[in-house]
């Protein structure tokens, strides 16, 4: 493979992909899907939705099946290492089977909570596979969250927090009073206490998107029970939250 | 006016736009341009080449003079919110002779470290002009460093911290290892002790790109050199920078 692409394709909308990101893959002859099957069918089709409808020629599409995972591990760092370094060689061996220019599309923005870049790195560490590889950056489910809500994330001239439902739980840093949790499988904004606010968003930029804010203990239950029967009717369910310390 | 549009339109490069964005801009009539005098005329020129490029029928462009600003205030916050006021007057009065579809055009995306939502919240709160108004989101100079340096903004499983050059100074919060730094006009990142890196990234996505990274000690002085040059050549910056302790 002569070059790799990595493309952020946005948090949803077919809409929401910038035309760098159209252009590159345009560029590309083959698109490397990762992690079929354990994929949801809904973002399969809403990925090949953008290909049908940007891509103006021929491509193909090699799926690249990612090795087991333990999900709840003690050690989470270490075992999130161990299956990098396994993915890698995978990518590697099908990176080793393309010629030309190679793809990989990433749901919102390749530089937040996503492993691509650092399996591209990997790949290329290991020396065997040497490819040129650009980033092409995309609009992140965060940013969608914000303008569906129309809410500024930060306080005038205040900071804004990124972090996980895991962290949350754990406390957020001292000071910190806005924060936008991602990757939160158990409803973590539950188990905040004070006076928190709470702009909720799930299914981003889709048909499905539905959106909750309002004063925390309000709107609290709502969410945990809407997320439930949304999560129970799909099958899957991608959500993110800012909360406000007032 | 009938409706707002509050269109994010990524950090600079014209490709950066969305589809979304593109089928927005071409849904408006008058685009409301915002502090021109203040602002600078290569940014002016970056805005006419995206509307020039994107737009398909007739459009109008209608400049907001913005009051004046007092740059180093004492009570910040208070001056702040002060200015705000007499912005959204002026406002009031533009949106008020328009018919139909408005747009305002924001660089990178409406949710951070940008008044344009709240001015449009006043607006609507003063009860004298009433419309309604959506956001669309963009890529912000925040995914552009990352892409550019092929970067990830956090660490695995960690939180990311986005904040000002001022907050910077004033300290981190405790166990924040990872910030993204905006509005820093004081190269905020030379005060920081410890083993700190850090990606930097000036007038991303245009043509003057400039990308520095490596340790902060060994950059450091760089970065402030280079810096005070570009921006003494081309009379204005704009710059961000991930720090990330070890």
């Amino acid at each position: 493979m002569r070059e790799l692409l990595v493309i952020g394709i946005g948090a949803g909308d077919p809409d929401q992909v910038t035309v760098q990101a159209i252009k590159a893959m345009n560029r590309a002859e083959v698109f490397f899907v990762i992690g079929k099957g354990a994929e949801k069918q809904d973002l399969v089709d809403l990925r090949t939705g953008i290909l049908d409808e940007h891509m103006r020629g021929d491509y193909r599409i090699v799926d690249i099946v990612d090795p087991p995972r333990d999900r709840t591990p003690s050690d989470y760092e270490g075992v999130v290492d161990d299956w990098h370094d396994r993915r890698a060689a995978i990518f590697e061996e099908q990176f080793g089977a393309v010629e030309g220019v190679g793809a990989i599309l990433v749901w919102g923005d390749p530089s937040l909570y996503d492993s691509t870049l650092r399996i591209v790195e990997r790949v290329l560490a290991r020396g065997i596979e040497t490819f040129e590889y650009s980033v092409i950056p995309g609009v992140t489910s965060v940013q969608s969250l914000a303008a569906q809500h129309r809410i500024v994330l930060n306080r005038i001239g205040e900071p804004v927090h990124i972090t996980t439902g895991r962290r949350l739980r754990e406390g957020l840093p001292d000071g910190v009073r806005d924060a936008v949790v991602m990757l939160d499988a158990d409803c973590s904004f539950a188990q905040l206490s004070g006076d928190w606010q709470i702009w909720w968003g799930a299914y981003l930029g889709t048909p499905d998107e539905v959106l909750i804010s309002g004063d925390l203990p309000d709107v609290s239950q709502e969410i945990v029970r809407v997320r439930a029967e949304l999560r129970e009717r799909k099958g899957w369910i991608m959500d993110t939250y800012l909360v406000r310390s007032r």
